[in-house]
């Protein structure tokens, strides 16, 4: 990890110690930068005792939450840093009194201006993915375990995060492959599901949204596997397609018993299993947390793959960018 | 409302004020009914310091949240009080400690039976929808509010809920012609969006994955009016329907701005404007909370009007209740 984001995640960490009584933890953005909070929110339930939650950001500006104060912690993101309601709602919250720490891509943007602990994360435009936006936050929240309540595992994870280019670039080869198929058998797929659960339910969510229906034009929906049986999975036919993603971490028997049922009934399962997944040397406590930032990368690869088959770039927007909204 | 339920909901509430110290409120429940949860989730976080949070019971069951012990309230429902997760999880949170509160349609079911106060609520053979379950649930978190916080607003609000029934009626009755000319026009469709925002979420989600999805074999997702503008918008075509709920609480602009978006580029949109609602009497600071829930009721004409013209009832099913799962 470069030495600028080690100095910019240590003095937010350093400034969430300074606050004696935290009451909750806010994560705050919008669609992918959103879903890129689903996998810490998750390992805060399970680690922590201070409620931690996400939004996406015009809802906490306009919900405006009771609980937000100068107890609480602010973490937004946005990788441009000009996404208004993600910059508004950030100087909202610093407006009262709460601690605010953003990640962005630009440094010197709207929403880096409008943060007392702004850090910032590299893209794909970097080789080395130990400075990207998953791991930069990773890095933020087990330094932030790890100030509130002291452990080796959280100071194991906080090094672990040094070793996780090697696991990115080991199972972006593993899965080139695979993806080439999927690209080349779902390219006419007029719909495409997606499902996952605990922290692995980031990465698939953003996949629907963000790759599928934003950058494809491919209708799509996540599906959290534990609400497939009360509902969705009256949806499964045969010629319907689900990408399945199974996870390592606590919530896998959701996933296992989603798949086992959706395979039954669907020709048209694409699983992604974070068991086979290459984790190289991270330990054994901490795969499942770190396996969720990697089924981000995987899924990364098939997108790269479908929009090849389709001649319809990740690039390609109809109204984003291109009007007022 | 029914003396047995004002004596459930007092014993339940009566427990909450001996709970000295409440360091969150969960909600648990799985697909219909853990949207039925959603406004709720919402009136908690908008009125009230304490974390207030929805799991689908498996996810809640594996996940495990740290915070859970004997200072939680964990209120569960299922209708028929068998859904397994559910019964489950209600178990494992009163194991711990936390205080259980059950509301089911069925008194004597297994999750009657699993928890420590169960409440009983009435369902469709009932005429009187007073006692029904968003209406008892709304009882049961007022009261919890003005025990926790007693203040005239949430005593008016438990009364507001005596006054719900005329206010469903009055709305069944004004959109039954909207209902059918949606029937009948959409019927033929193979995608559905829905989108909301804030307490309105709920039955917009509960109407993608109950109606569309499980009752009526309709591809489906459920997009939040926040969410829409990165990433979901690009899906926006002329032939591309949208119900689009328009709330009266505070996240009203969101669903304004989505609106007012998708009508440029969609031919196909059913508008639900909670603005047009005959609220009755209900006092002008408790009408966004409660339209939340008359957008259920009215989103059910839409389901019974969609299901008569497309001649698939809304109880036939492929796999539920048919086969293990």
């Amino acid at each position: 990890m470069k030495k600028e984001h080690i100095d910019q995640i240590n003095a937010a960490v350093e400034a969430v110690k300074k606050r004696k009584e935290i009451n909750h933890f806010y994560f705050v953005a919008c669609g992918g930068s959103m879903a890129l909070f689903k996998p810490v929110e998750f390992i805060m339930d399970c680690e922590c005792e201070i409620p931690a939650t996400v939004y996406t950001a015009n809802e906490f500006i306009h919900r405006s939450p009771k609980a937000l104060n100068e107890n609480s912690v602010v973490i937004s993101c946005s990788m441009r840093g000009e996404t208004p309601e993600t910059v508004k709602a950030t100087k909202i919250a610093r407006e009262k009194g709460a601690l605010t720490i953003s990640m962005s891509h630009v440094v010197g943007s709207s929403l880096w201006n409008a943060c007392e602990y702004p850090i910032h994360y590299d893209w794909l435009e970097e080789e080395d993915m130990t400075n990207h936006n998953h791991t930069i936050l990773y890095s933020l929240i087990f330094n932030i375990l790890n100030a509130i309540s002291p452990s080796d595992k959280y100071a194991r994870a906080c090094r672990a995060v040094e070793r996780m280019d090697a696991v990115f670039k080991a199972n972006k080869e593993k899965y080139k492959e695979a993806a080439k198929e999927f690209g080349s058998k779902y390219k006419k797929e007029e719909i495409i599901y997606t499902m996952a659960s605990g922290g692995s339910s980031g990465p698939a969510y953003s996949f629907a949204i963000c790759i599928l229906m934003e950058m494809q034009w491919i209708n799509s929906s996540f599906i959290h596997a534990g609400e497939y049986f009360h509902g969705p999975f009256e949806i499964t036919d045969s010629d319907v397609p689900f990408i399945i993603v199974k996870g390592i971490d606590q919530t896998r028997p959701l996933d296992e018993r989603a798949h086992a049922f959706c395979k039954k009934f669907s020709d048209k399962i694409v699983l992604i299993d974070a068991a086979d997944f290459d984790m190289k040397d991270i330990d054994e406590d901490l795969k499942g947390y770190f396996a969720s930032i990697v089924v981000g990368v995987v899924l990364r690869e098939y997108a790269n793959a479908l929009a090849e088959f389709r001649g319809h770039p990740l690039t390609v927007r109809r109204y984003m960018w291109k009007m007022e909204y």
